[in-house]
C-alpha cells in the first residue's frame, strides 16, 4: 500500500480493515449468492443450486492476490472475481454463476455493502458527538465567553452557545446522512437485463431486499445521483467535524487559552518542548476534512458518465468515496474523543472578556449613560474608560465610576450591571434552550 | 463587469437581471423592513415607525454606485447600503433602521430572497424538463438503438430507457432541490441578539415568516450547513443537466447521427462548414456545469468557519452560489429546450445496430446455438458468421442461414428472431412505465 | 451583471474594465487587423486592404449589445463579432476579413491580449509586495516574536524571518508567472490552416510577432497546456497572498496583538462596536484566493478537450482564466497596502513571548542546568520555574535565580542570557540576510 | 490497506512498493543519517558518532507496526520513528540522533526523497512516450483522417498532426515537471535552527548535497510553495494523458474505428459480448487523472498554512501528493503501452472521410465553382451534390461532375482534386515536421 503511515493517523484500523480486499471479495460474494438465490426463487435457477453455490464458495479460499493481479487487464475487480469464482464451482453450477449480470452490478453493489455499515458506524458516531455536545452545552449554558468575529473580539455570548452551534452542525449532516439511500446495482450488460426482460426488474427489487439494499428506480450504471448524494453528503459532515476543529484549534492559542484538547499520555506532547501540548486532533480532523474536500470533487467533476457506461468516470469514484467514508468515521472518532473530554477553562474566559479593559462592553455602557450625557458624549466616555482600563489594568466599572461626568450622577449599581459581560449575554441561554429542544425532537 | 461576453452565453438574461446590485438593494431593503416591522409589532419601535420607513424608502432613490464605492473599507455590501438607508431616513427614524442587526443578517438574508425566486424557476424548469423527457421517453418505448458501454457498442436498447434514465435524472436533483431550505439570517453581531435577550430569537422566527424565508434552529453566521446543502443541491441538478448533454454530444457525432439538437435559424451554424451543425446547446449546458462544480468546490472548501463570523470565508461564498444558481437556470433552460425539440432519428438507430454485422446479437444467437452445436461450437459460429456479415455488408440472418452447421437444422424463423435486435431489448419496455409510474407519484 | 456587489470587493476597478466587454471587442479587432496585415505583408491579400480595414473598422462603432445577443446561437462571442465587423467592412473588403481564422482563433487570442497587461499588472504588483516585504523584514531582522506551531507558542524567531517566508513567497510565485507564456491561436477551422497550406505556420509565427504574443509550437485549440500553466501559476500567487493574509489575521488576534492592518478612515471599522477594528484586507485576500482555487478546480478539469476542439471544456475556461486574474490582481493591491502600512507591535511580541512565563524558554534553561543538575532534574526545574513564573506574573529568571538548587551555584548571568528569549534567536538574522540575497539574486 | 482493489488498477505495483511504509521508514533514516553526517563533518557531533549511527540502525529492524501504532498521539509518522530509533541506538548515541530537527524537517525530506525516483521514473515515462508519440506521428504524416469539432466532422487533418498534439502535450508537462525542484527541509522547531545559529543553514545545504535535493532559501514549514509547485505539475502530466486516452476513447467507438487500443491476451475483452473490446487503457488513464485533479485541489486549497506549522493543512497533503505521483506514473505506463501498440486503421479514416458524401470537402469545392458559378451558387451546388452523393452512397467528384452547370464547364481534373480530402490537408505536414523540430531541441 503507498505511504500507509500517510494515512493512517486519519482513518480508524477497524473501519479500513471493513473495507479491505478481503471484505471486498465478500461482499461481491454476497452478490453472487444473493443472486443466485433470488433467481431459484423466480425458477431461473433449479432448486437447490444457490445452496450449493454458497456452500462451494463460502468455505472456498477466493486468492486476494490473483484477483488483484487480474484486474488490469478488465479494468475493474469483478472481472477476475467472477472468473476465479466461476472455476472454483462444480462443473454444473458454472452456467448459473453471475447470471445476467454485469462488473459494473458486481462492484457497485460491493461498494454499497461495504458503505452500509460505515454509514451506520458514522451514524452513531454522530450520535455520540451529539451527546457529548449537548452535555458540555448544558455545562456551560451560563458561561461567559468573548465572541470574535473576524477573529476580533466582538461582544460576550456564552460557551454553551458555541457548543450548540457545534451540535448543530453535527445533527444536520446526520439527518441528511440519514436519508441516503444505498441502493443495489443490478441491471446486466447494458442495463435492461437482456435476455431477462421483466424478470430482470423483479430480481432488482428481491436482491435489494435480501441484501439490504434500497431499490432503485432503474439501474444506475451511468445515473450516478446515489453517488453525487452520498458523496456530498459525507462532505457535509466533515465540514461540521472541520469547523469544530477550527474552533477549538483557535480557542486553544497559548494566548487564548479557553479550551484544550483532552490529555492523553504522549497525546500532543512534544520531545523538544515541554510547556506544549499540540491540538493533534483538531489537526487530524482538519486534515481529513480538506482530503474529503477533494475527494468530493472528483465525485462531482465525475458524476455525468456517458451513454450507458463510463468510461473512466465510474472507475475514478471507488477510491474517493470509499475513502470520504474512512476520512469521515476518522474524522468523527476524534470529535468524540474532543467533544467528551474538552478542557474548558472558564478562568481564562473572564480573563479575555476583560482584555479590552472593558472595550467589548462600551456599546451598552453607552447606551446607559445616554440619557445623562447624551449619545455622543456617551460614546466617547465609554471608549475613553475602556482605554483607560486597559492601559492602567483596572476594572472598567472602576475607571468609570471615577469619571467626573458621572461619578454621583449615574447610578453606580446600573454601571456595574452595564459593565457585566455576563448580564450581556442575549439570547445565548434560550438558544441553548431552543438547540436542545430542536436536538430532541428528530 | 469582467468579462460579460464569456458569461453571457450560459446565464438567461432575466435571471441576471433578478439578481443583479439593483435586486440586491431592494432585499437588503426587504429585510430591514421586515425587522423594523417585526419589532413594531413586539414594541420594540413604536407604532407606526415602520410604515414611515418604508415609505420613506420605497420611493428614495438608493445610489447604487455609492454603495458600490463603500463596499472596499467594510468589506461587504451591508455596511454602506444601512449607512446610506440611514441618511435617508428622517432623524427620528434613524435610532430604530437596522436595530439589533449585523452586516452579515443583511447579506445572508438577502442572499436567500435572491434566491427564492431562482430555487422556484429551477423548480419549475425541472418539471417542464422532465415533462418534455417523459413524453420522449414514451414516444420512443420501442424504437430500439444500440446500447453503449465505455462508448463500445454492445447490446440494443431503447432510446425510451435512455430518455428515461435522463428524466430520472432529473427528478431526483429536483426533488432534493425542493428539500432545500432557505433560512433567514438574524442574529447580531456575536449570533446571541445582544442586548435583546430572548426577543431576539422571536423576531428571527417572525421575520423568517413574514419574509417567507425558512427559521433556522439558530443564527446560522459560522453554520454554513444551509450553504453546503444547497451548493451541493446545485451541483446535482448541474450533473443531471451535463449527463443528458454529454449523452446528446455523443449519440450527434456525424459517424453516430441518432440525434441531433433541434434546429434554429442560425443556432450552431458554421460560416466555413456548411455541412456542419455544432451541438452548442450541449457545448453550453456542459461548460455551465463544469463552471458550477469549481463553485461547489470553493463552498465545500468555505464550509468550517471560525468561531462567531468568518475570516474571507464568508465573503467567498457570495459569488460562487449566486453563480451556480444562474448558470444551473441557463443550463436548464437549455435542456429543456434540448428535450422539446430533439430530432430524433431512429432510422439511423436502425443502421448502427447493424454496424457490426450482427456481432451485438452473438449472444442470443450462440445461446440459441448452443443445443445444437455445444456451447463452443455456437459461440464461434456466431462470431464468425458476424464478421462475414460486417465484412460482406448482408444481413446476420442470412449469413447464419447460410451455415452449413446450421442450415436446415436451426429453425430458420428462430434464428431471425435471435438475429433481431428488436426481439432483444430485455426490461427496457417495462422500465420506461416503471419511471413514468415514480415520475407520477412524487 | 450578477451580483456585482458580491464580486466587487474583490476586484480592482482599472482591472475589471480593462476586461470588460469593449475591450474584447477591441482584442478581438486587434487579432483580426493583425491577421489581415499579416496576410498582406505575405501577399495574400492585396496591398492597402489591411489599412482599409483599420480605418473603417477602428473609427466604427461596434455594438457590444448586438453581439452580446448574438452569442446564444453560436456559442461564442467571435462569431457575432466577425458578422458584425464584416457587415461595417466595404463590400470589397469582406472577402478578406477573418480569412483562414476560426472562432477559436479570435476568442484565445484576444484572451491573451487581454491576459498580457493583467501578467504585468501582477508582475509589478508582486515586485511592489516584495519590495514593501523587504523593507518590513529588514527593519524587524532583529524584533523578536514568538514563533508559532499548530498555533501554539513554540519558541522564539523574530519577525523578520516571517516576514521573510512572505517576500519568498511572493518572488517564487512571481517568477513562475514570469516564466508563463501567452501564445497566440491561429490554426483555422480544424487547427491545420486549411486551405493555406504552410503559409498558415508563417502567419501564426507573425501574428505572434506583431500581438506580442508567443509562437506555440502549433496552434493549440485542444492543446490546453498554457491555460493549465496559466491557471496554476495565478493560483499560486493566490496561495502566497493567501499565506500572509492568514498570518496577518492570526497575529491580529485581539489576545495576540502583534501586528494591525494598517488603519484607514472607515476601514475595518464596525458601527456597533466601536473598539473592533476588523481585518478587512485579509479577509478580502482570503476570499478572493479561496475563489481562485475554485476556477482553477475547473482549468484542470477541463484541461483534457476533445479531438479537434471542445465541446464545454473550452467554453468552460473563459471565465475562471480572466477571473482568476482579476481575483489575484485584487488579492495583490490588497496585499501591497497591507505590507507598506502594517502596525507592528514589538511590545506585544514581547509580552507575549512572556505569556508562558518563561515556558518557551524551558528547552535552553534544561540545556544550562544539565551540567549542574543532570538532565532530569534540570528539565524539572526548569518547567516547574516556568510555572511559578507565569502564575505569579514574575520574570522566569528571577524566578530561577531563587531556586535554592540553582542559587548561587549556577552563574546568574548565564542563567538571565538563556532565559532571555532575544538570545535564542537561531538563524534568524542570517535567514534574513540569505534571503535578501536571493530576492537580489533574480 | 482499504479496497486495494479499488486503487490497484491505476497504479504500477513497484512504485506503489518504492513508496510503502518500510521505504518511507529508509528515507526518514537516511534523512536523520545524512543530518549526523553533516554535524559531524562541522564538529556539532563528535567523529565516528554519524558511522556507528548508520551500522546499528541499519541492520536494525525498525518495527513498522509499532511506528504505525504511535503515528495516532503524536499525529505524524516521524514521531514514533524517532523515538525507535533513538531506543535502537546505544546510549552514548543517542544525544546526538535527530539533534536540531523537527518532525516535518523528517517527514518532508522523506517525502523529497521517496519522490525524486519518481519523478526520474516519469521522466523517463514522458520521453518513452514522446518517442513512441514521435514514431506514430512520423508514420503517420501522410494519413488522412477527418477533424472533428465539438464531436462533428469538419474538415481534413492527418493522423500525424493528431499525434503530434498529444506529443506536444506530453513534452509540455514533461519539462515543466523537469523545472521541479525537491527540497530538503531542515529548520527545526520554529524554522530558525533555535540553538544552532547560522550552523543551521549550514547543515541545510549540505544535507541537500548529500542527499540529492534542492537546497530551499530557507526552510519551508509553512512556505508550501514547492509542493504547489509539484503538485500542479503532475496535474498537467495527468491532464496530457487524459487528453490522448480522451481522443483514443472516442476514435476506437464502435461508429469511427479509426484506432484500436493495442490487443493483448484478455484486455478490455467482455465476458458476456464476444465481439466487444473495451478501451480499459483509456478509461484506466481517465480515471487516474480524475483522481490526480481532485489531490490538486487539496493541495492548493492547503496551500496558505499558518504561522510557523500548520493545523492540519500540512496533514492534509501527504497522501494526495504521493497518490497523484503513483497515478501519474500508473497512468503514463499506459500511455506507453498505448502509444507504442495503437492500431490504426486508415481505411476506416478513409470510411470516415466519406461519410458526409463529400459535405466536408463543400468548402473547397465552391472555392473551385465560385469563379464560374458566382459564390451563392457555387456553396448550394456543392452542398445539393454532397447531399445526393451522401444519399445515393455515390462519389461526391462523380455527382458534381455530372452536374449541368459544371459537366464540361469546370475542369475535371480541378474538380476531382477539390474533391480529395489528401489534398486539403493544410499544414498537417508541415506542423508534424515542425513538431519533431521541437520536440528534439529540448
Amino acid at each position: 500500500m503507498p505511504a500507509g503511515f500517510l494515512k493512517h493517523p486519519f482513518m480508524s484500523q477497524h473501519a479500513v480493515d471493513a473495507c479491505d480486499d478481503s471484505a471486498m471479495v465478500h461482499a461481491m460474494l454476497a452478490f453472487e449468492l444473493a443472486l443466485a438465490e433470488v433467481q431459484e426463487t423466480s425458477g431461473a435457477v433449479p432448486n437447490g443450486v444457490s445452496q450449493q453455490m454458497r456452500s462451494q464458495l463460502e468455505s472456498a479460499n477466493f486468492n486476494v492476490a490473483d484477483i488483484a493481479e487480474g484486474i488490469a487487464s478488465g479494468g475493474n475487480v469483478a472481472i477476475p472475481f467472477v472468473k476465479q469464482g466461476r472455476a472454483l464451482l462444480a462443473d454444473e453450477l458454472k452456467r448459473y454463476w453471475h447470471q445476467g449480470a454485469t462488473s459494473q452490478d458486481v462492484v457497485d453493489s460491493a461498494l454499497m455493502l461495504l458503505l452500509k455499515p460505515r454509514l451506520a458506524a458514522l451514524d452513531a458516531l454522530l450520535l455520540r458527538c451529539c451527546s457529548a455536545a449537548t452535555a458540555l452545552m448544558e455545562a456551560h449554558i451560563d458561561t461567559p465567553m468573548v465572541g470574535r468575529t473576524l477573529m476580533q473580539q466582538a461582544l460576550p455570548i456564552t460557551f454553551g452557545v458555541k457548543v450548540a452551534h457545534w451540535a448543530i452542525g453535527l445533527e444536520q449532516s446526520r439527518r441528511r446522512l440519514s436519508y441516503i439511500e444505498l441502493p443495489v446495482q443490478f441491471g446486466g450488460a447494458v442495463g435492461v437485463h437482456s435476455g431477462w426482460d421483466v424478470l430482470g426488474l423483479e430480481w432488482m427489487d428481491a436482491l435489494a431486499e435480501r441484501l439490504g439494499l434500497a431499490a432503485p428506480v432503474l439501474p444506475w450504471h451511468t445515473d450516478r445521483y446515489p453517488i453525487h448524494a452520498l458523496g456530498s453528503a459525507l462532505d457535509a459532515v466533515a465540514g461540521a467535524a472541520e469547523k469544530i476543529a477550527l474552533d477549538v484549534s483557535l480557542l486553544t492559542q497559548t494566548e487564548v487559552g479557553e479550551v484544550a484538547e483532552p490529555s492523553a499520555p504522549g497525546m500532543g506532547e512534544s520531545s523538544s518542548m515541554p510547556h506544549k501540548r499540540n491540538p493533534v486532533r483538531s489537526a487530524m480532523i482538519r486534515a481529513a476534512a480538506k482530503q474529503v474536500h477533494g475527494h468530493t470533487s472528483v465525485l462531482i467533476n465525475a458524476a455525468a458518465q456517458p451513454l450507458e457506461r463510463g468510461l473512466g468516470e465510474w472507475h475514478a469514484e471507488w477510491a474517493p468515496l470509499i475513502e470520504s467514508a474512512l476520512l469521515v468515521e476518522g474524522a468523527l472518532e476524534q470529535v468524540a474523543v474532543l467533544l467528551e473530554g474538552l478542557e474548558v477553562n472558564p478562568a481564562n474566559m473572564w480573563r479575555n472578556l476583560a482584555a479590552t479593559g472593558g472595550g467589548i462592553m462600551a456599546e451598552p455602557v453607552a447606551r446607559l449613560l445616554t440619557p445623562t450625557l447624551g449619545a455622543d458624549r456617551a460614546k466617547a466616555v465609554s471608549a475613553e474608560a475602556a482605554e483607560t482600563a486597559r492601559l492602567e489594568v483596572r476594572a472598567y466599572a472602576d475607571v468609570l465610576a471615577d469619571q467626573p461626568e458621572i461619578k454621583g450622577i449615574v447610578d453606580a449599581d446600573a454601571l456595574r450591571k452595564a459593565c457585566d459581560p455576563a448580564l450581556y449575554l442575549g439570547s445565548s441561554s434560550a438558544q441553548v434552550i431552543r438547540t436542545k429542544k430542536w436536538l430532541e425532537n428528530n
